[in-house]
């Protein structure tokens, strides 16, 4: 009886396609590249045991529903928080949310009815791409380079676009993109925050993977490019998380947003989940104040960028002239474009046959997917296992090789 | 420029009529009865902080990302949990969501688009009516007697409604109902199937009430109802949560369903939140191992009992033939209807003015209000707090018919 009720959108959905992949997972010695997941290895277990701890000394605070906007100390912490990466804001301009998922879900359930416009840089995140296909959006691609978002095509699209078909929004990573890992540079963070301004549409910057620098320079989040002067309306969204820098299992993300749309998406947020859990606030405001998270954020830097180094290399050395990379300055991810002679349904055959596994580039395009690229993710495993995995990607390389000239033969 | 930019919906949104009520919450000396919150001093906070630390024994798990449809341990818990109740079912049937508002707002996501009909059992618990108005949902209220949902009128509705007319979904709580407090006979129970799998509708059971039982009388779920002989579809499906019993905090609820169902929900899920906070899921499924869970409920129901005694004890003797309200047999809530003498507006002003908080009637009400309303909660207050609370009230009504006189002179 359930299949006539469903709506049309949920009639025969798509999962997501790397939860597809979970099966090759479970294969004894399989290596995966696939995950977006943060090194368990580089979470701070004992400093959130403490936090748990000190936490739950006030059952009454931290076993009882919260405000719907969030914890107040947590509010405080985050704003505090985030004058580190140069936002200049308060408590009462922080929402927190259920990790950075919830967050832009609510953007779209509070700004995008069925045939609004959604500007998405592409290659990007596939439960983006999901949201917005469930919410009935008209997804344009936004085009990429090895510096991020394209902001010149971005002017011509904008351009071209009749006034009914401009975007209401516009959503990209800047900061070491997923899946890209590209950092967007300045030049291009202030043409965006102007063409949003010009053409009157919201930048959802989402920056879960901003601390994760893998060098000293500092580059501002485009949230701070947007905020002009006083009195003017800052056209950016900032979104984060602690999910890759303290642990997804808070599930503690956050938006920093007018107080217009913070309303609204609160009153969004009633009917989605009431509040996010007080007790994983409370922990992660404790352990803001236990002083942790510097160092323990220092070290996932440094450890990330060792194995982002040893995956590079590998790549460059043992795929010469088969692979086209960009080296990441931060984040968790290497975008790899291949040789259009190799079959990529092949390779990851062949690829699953060697023991790695990776996630097909297809699944980041909303629309006109280029399947001669794959993510790869050096965050989870080790450098030996990302070596013996450059290593078994190399074999399936010449395996799918060796299966297209058998097929041109 | 945001203002433009909103859909229609979120244009001019309404709030929680329940938290327009918080400013008054805070002034000095106020007992309210307007909460749906637990008694805090109920929470067993040393179980809790002991589950909290088993699970974060192993931060490699409790501190990931987990499944969207929830981790192992806590299914496998929750499924022999609900074995308690009657209900027989596997971990399989069992998606484990953010609270089990999180829950009811999936079902509307899969099932509900703009125009679709829903009854809901009225009066209803606000959010619900909230989440079924902002998915555009041409909502239509079920009446309810002092037995809950009437079937009689029900099966009346249903026999009128055209073809295109007829509901996809009936939202009720039919044991210990927010706000009335009634509990659905089991002939109401089988009726309310056997119309559901008629017409060809899904009954969405809400159930977060059904463990603070006052008697030693169970009351089957509905969905034991439903499910029938093998093979036949069960058209219940089946919310829960463990907020009125463990603690809300951890925004740990649930849902029973089919396959087809449970399938779809999650990829809504995975757009929503990705999956709810592992650590909780774990803290939870400690807290089931560590058998404390049975003690904590019967202790719940004794004192909520006693509160409620106390509540309804004093309404009847302090207010006699100007209220009306059917005695909870479990719960949290008495649902009170009073004199059309008095007004409304004026009553809530004289309350606020005695120091007592109540959230009037109309709250409850998606399209035809009762005015003359009030839900009462006995759960958070203790009973000297309750005493004084309905003596406030009786002056405050006193206040409100001496208004009403003075403006009929």
């Amino acid at each position: 009886m359930f299949n006539e009720l469903f709506t049309p959108r949920f009639a025969q959905p798509a999962g997501s396609p790397i939860r597809e992949l979970f099966p090759y997972l479970s294969r004894p010695g399989m290596i995966s590249f696939a995950g977006g997941y943060p090194s368990p290895e580089l979470f701070d277990a004992e400093g959130l045991r403490e936090a748990s701890a000190r936490a739950l000394t006030d059952g009454a605070a931290s076993l009882q529903y919260g405000p719907t906007e969030g914890m107040p100390r947590l509010r405080n912490a985050l704003a505090e928080h985030v004058a580190g990466r140069g936002i200049r804001c308060t408590a009462a301009d922080v929402l927190v949310t259920t990790g950075s998922q919830q967050a832009f879900d609510l953007l779209v359930r509070v700004f995008v009815q069925p045939g609004d416009v959604v500007y998405v840089e592409t290659p990007a995140y596939p439960a983006t791409i999901q949201t917005l296909r469930l919410a009935g959006a008209a997804i344009q691609e936004v085009p990429v380079d090895e510096d991020g978002l394209d902001t010149t095509r971005l002017a011509v699209m904008l351009e071209a676009a009749p006034r009914t078909r401009r975007p209401k929004l516009l959503y990209c990573v800047p900061t070491f993109s997923n899946p890209c890992g590209t950092l967007l540079p300045t030049a291009r963070r202030q043409r965006l925050v102007e063409l949003a301004r010009q053409y009157g549409f919201v930048v959802v910057e989402d920056d879960p993977y901003g601390e994760l620098t893998f060098s000293d320079d500092a580059t501002e989040p485009l949230y701070c490019h947007g905020a002009g002067p006083a009195g003017a309306c800052n056209p950016v969204i900032y979104l984060s998380s602690l999910s890759k820098t303290v642990a997804p299992a808070l599930r503690v993300g956050w938006m920093i947003a007018p107080p217009e749309v913070l309303r609204r998406c609160a009153i969004a947020k009633q009917t989605a989940d009431l509040c996010t859990s007080p007790l994983n606030q409370l922990i992660a405001a404790e352990y803001f104040a236990s002083g942790r998270y510097l160092a323990t954020v220092r070290h996932a830097r440094a450890e990330y960028r060792r194995r982002m180094e040893a995956m590079v290399g590998a790549l460059e050395r043992d795929l010469p002239g088969r692979v086209r990379l960009v080296r990441p300055k931060g984040g968790m991810f290497v975008w790899v474009a291949h040789d259009a002679g190799v079959d990529p349904q092949s390779l990851f055959c062949a690829c699953v046959e060697a023991g790695v596994l990776f996630v097909p580039g297809r699944a980041f395009y909303p629309c006109n997917p280029d399947p001669h690229t794959m993510r790869l993710s050096f965050a989870a495993p080790g450098v030996d296992d990302i070596l013996e995995g450059v290593s078994r990607l190399t074999r399936a390389f010449d395996a799918a090789l060796a299966v297209g000239v058998e097929h041109a033969l």
